[in-house]
């Protein structure tokens, strides 16, 4: 079994460091979001795609189970967006992405949001050829996640603590939630935003810009 | 890929049936539950114990990826509780329940909950020789869950749509949620609780009392 996980995941690899020249060629900056069934990914995103408009070309690949809800709920806020089903499969692969990367085309100077299948174990081994990983993490599933969780939150380079709005209704301790995410991951940065009020969304548009630039640097 | 994949389910399939019939002969109700991370399956789980009592002895297995912190919550209502560990892997399997099983040593009579690690994909294939799958999706994750992750719900006999207590902080339909559920199975039970105000609870209680008359009626 440890034989056929290697073989897969180098596969992955391969096509993962294909996806990742292609950005960089492109100058497209791409973002892997990662986290539970349920947290608020689509609606984070539709909210941040209409708020930050024009600052840059978006382009969404949205990957579930089933359905083409989320790419339908994308689209209707004019960004482009491709669905990619999974059926039986718990997590996207870069050879999926590559393809829909593909048909996408997205533009030179643009932000490519990845939306993985809602699971916070499998998209944790799955390079993408994304700049990073986003953990999102609504406040209403406990502050206990990062430490049950560890791989994903090893894996991310930010988490977006999200659904802050309900923290009143709530006995969710937020400065023990971060504490628990950095013993898995010390340079983790935490935002806490709520996609419904608003509250704290500068900072995570900051991030992504921030993470656009040294993207360019880097290169 | 597929071979492989059979391989594993078949070799799952025989430890579940070897669970089932162990479990059919000490007269002990399995229960198999399954949701996303967070959705309060042990804060659930405790409160059922509590308030069951002595109505008839309760055993318990923890699966998560790193901790044992439910197992310890389980422990602290009195019930036996074995914690497994599962690693990288994204789910429960009828091997590792098994060797759990020989040494929790459930009593004749007794209701053995098996909480699985959260994720609402990977454990719907696993048979771990459970009487049920009990799906808990909380009202916070979103009424199109089932749609989304359909074999779960095809899985499950039961849903507890958990945390009804935040109903007024959100947008949830509830109408729209269970319609879905019973779009992807027409057969299935939902009951509507919040572990944290007790409402719904009894039904809850109610379902296990008859789930266990029935598997006594059908041996």
């Amino acid at each position: 079994m440890v034989q056929i996980e290697q073989d897969i995941l180098s596969k992955n690899d391969a096509y993962a460091a294909a996806n990742r020249a292609r950005f960089a060629a492109a100058d497209v900056l791409a973002l892997n979001l990662v986290s539970s069934p349920g947290s608020g990914k689509t609606t984070l995103l539709t909210r941040t795609i209409e708020d930050l408009g024009d600052a840059f070309p978006v382009a969404v690949i949205e990957g579930d189970q089933q359905t083409a809800n989320d790419a339908e709920r994308i689209r209707a806020t004019g960004a482009p967006a491709i669905q990619i089903n999974t059926g039986k499969g718990c997590h996207l692969d870069a050879h999926m992405v590559g393809h829909a990367v593909d048909s996408l085309a997205p533009a030179s100077g643009s932000v490519l949001f990845i939306e993985n299948v809602g699971n916070l174990v499998c998209p944790a081994a799955f390079d993408l050829g994304e700049a990073h990983k986003v953990a999102i993490l609504s406040v209403t599933e406990g502050e206990d996640k990062p430490l049950k969780y560890p791989d994903m939150f090893h894996a991310a380079d930010v988490v977006l603590l999200n659904k802050t709005d309900l923290l009143p209704y709530l006995t969710f301790d937020v400065e023990a939630c971060i504490a628990n995410a950095r013993r898995v991951n010390p340079k983790l940065r935490v935002i806490e935003v709520s996609a419904t009020t608003g509250a704290g969304l500068q900072d995570w548009y900051d991030w992504i810009r921030t993470a656009q630039q040294m993207a360019r640097i880097g290169r």
